[in-house]
């Protein structure tokens, strides 16, 4: 079974971006909140927007399943107030619930989170667990993505590693459900958004880790990385070095347990790069489509995000690695996925019969 | 010749960091100043942390000569205001300069700028232009250490390719001097120094010069991206493919007449990567010594940061390819190196006859 991580639903219907935009202008104007009952959406608009989308690239390159989560960009948790990101984010992870409800077999929920950068953080941390309880007590859903940077793009906030996190870090143990750790937009003119916020978010994140001891407290706590863990793999003697310098636990013993990266890496010396430093039960298959990138490479003929056609012609990955790779790790990380795909598997049989 | 690019002294006597914390502390308690006449090193203090530290390991790995900058940490431009950081500059400039007149044949200077964040910024940068003409002029200092952040970790400055920039860049290229582009310290608790925020600092400045045009107002100015490029050769596929997106011209033709990476990738999987994805004629050694990381990798038994030792040993890279990223770039990017170079052999053999 091949299992993308790492999807968005950049491709939303467009009266969701304008729901958003009223949203926040009218907070910004007066304070006023526009209600989510605002928003119409048709099936027909969802299908027509993943048939055209997702879904015909995931057949195309022979995807089973994609972990599927509102556009992180558009997360941009620096808008409003507290109340301003817990509306957003039901509003985008009900959508995200309806598009599972539509491809039950193609996707599964992966969701947003109100968090809020300033004074709010704390209590932001609190609903953000609440809504991941939601999304996984109603809809079935399986991660969430986590922002490290929920100022977008000035880093206002404390490490991820911080205690004010822990009440999300409780309910994920409890719910066996991981997170990304994905930022959002950026709106710092000096940082663009999908190739330098992302990848520094990526490394920053890494490197919180390394330097806590956050999985003494959540043993079981699984973190995944995206866009390849940013510039980690490419330094990672840089890391080994200087935790040995710091007197701290080698990579492999102090996050390799519970921190995983994603094969978000856009062209093949990369992807070979990733397989060869990272070990395999240590990398999950993902495309972030319809993400960052959306051209052909004219190299290869291939999507530049066609991260299954780099990983096939790295003929020098065996097969046990390969099915952890495209599909195994995914299983076991993300821990109610199983379940969940068993449950929707059983349903289809039952309305055939 | 090996050419060593990005050197620090970081391991000055500690009477230069006494020095620039009662600075500090004078601003910050009184707005005074403690005049830089306060610092005295003698020179044999200077010889013994050169001998024992850079010199040794230079002469055990056979590197010739070394551009030798102030510790890029240590800049910290956001202390104080804009004289707080002209005389640290000066200071740290001259210190540096007296490590060249010491060891000639071995350390070419490379200054720091007093650049400063927020409303000093403009006027910071007229002032770098005129540290480095001083630099260059009096001590024949070849590059600059140009920081996109200068306010240490909170990314407050405009682009560097803000116009805010460009009586540096004018100076820059009248003097024929690069700059590397070499964030400070991270006052940020959420972005480690030398493992985060300098490796983030080096994708947001690449990826700010792929969305602009500076090379077609500077044709000939020349920028170092330090730290292997931070994480833009493993994820060369994504700016590719964004610039492709954006219709924007290739890497090849918008950038790689004018930006270099330097070899400061710490295990021999990265450095094959960057000599893979990177065209050779833009890659420049260097080893960032004594810098991040200082021990022994148990893997290799040679130290992380000795990055002779690893592209040595990637055998498949041809000799002239060797040469150029060993030293020959370096004399082409450096402008002003092969000159300063001769001259000192010419005075060294004056002194023996």
């Amino acid at each position: 079974m091949l299992i993308d991580c790492h999807g968005h639903f950049t491709t939303a219907p467009p009266a969701l971006g304008r729901w958003r935009e009223r949203q926040i202008r009218a907070f910004e104007e007066s304070g006023a909140r526009v209600s989510p009952d605002e928003l119409h959406i048709e099936d027909q608009e969802i299908t027509a927007a993943i048939e055209q989308g997702q879904l015909k690239l995931q057949v195309e390159r022979g995807i089973d399943v994609a972990l599927f989560s509102p556009g992180a960009g558009k997360m941009a948790h620096h808008h409003g107030d507290e109340r301003t990101s817990l509306d957003w984010s039901r509003v985008s992870n009900d959508l995200i619930a309806r598009v599972c409800r539509l491809f039950p077999e193609r996707f599964v929920g992966v969701c947003q989170l109100p968090q809020s950068p300033g004074e709010a953080l704390a209590s932001s941390i609190r609903s953000s667990a609440d809504e991941l309880q939601r999304c996984v007590q109603e809809s079935h859903f399986v991660g969430c993505l986590l922002n490290p940077d929920p100022s977008d793009g000035y880093w206002q906030a404390p490490p991820l590693t911080d205690k004010v996190y822990y009440p999300l870090y409780e309910k994920m143990v409890e719910l066996d459900v991981p997170a990304m750790l994905h930022v959002a937009m950026s709106r710092n003119p000096a940082v663009q958004g999908t190739c330098a916020h992302y990848l520094a978010g990526d490394t920053a994140a890494f490197m919180q880790l390394c330097q806590s001891d956050l999985f003494r407290d959540f043993p079981t706590l699984k973190l995944v990385i995206p866009h390849g863990g940013g510039a980690v793999p490419y330094h990672w003697g840089r890391y080994r070095g200087f935790l040995q310098d710091q007197g701290r636990p080698p990579l492999e013993e102090l996050l390799l347990k519970n921190v995983f990266f994603d094969t978000c890496v856009y062209h093949q010396r990369g992807m070979q790069l990733l397989v060869d430093v990272v070990p395999a039960e240590n990398i999950l298959f993902a495309s972030e489509m319809i993400g960052a990138v959306r051209g052909v490479d004219p190299e290869t003929g291939h999507r530049f995000d066609d991260t299954r056609y780099l990983l096939d012609s790295i003929t020098a990955l065996g097969d046990d690695d390969r099915q952890a790779i495209y599909g195994g790790n995914a299983l076991r990380v993300f821990g109610r996925l199983e379940g969940v795909l068993a449950s929707r598997a059983t349903t289809a049989k039952e309305a055939v019969a």
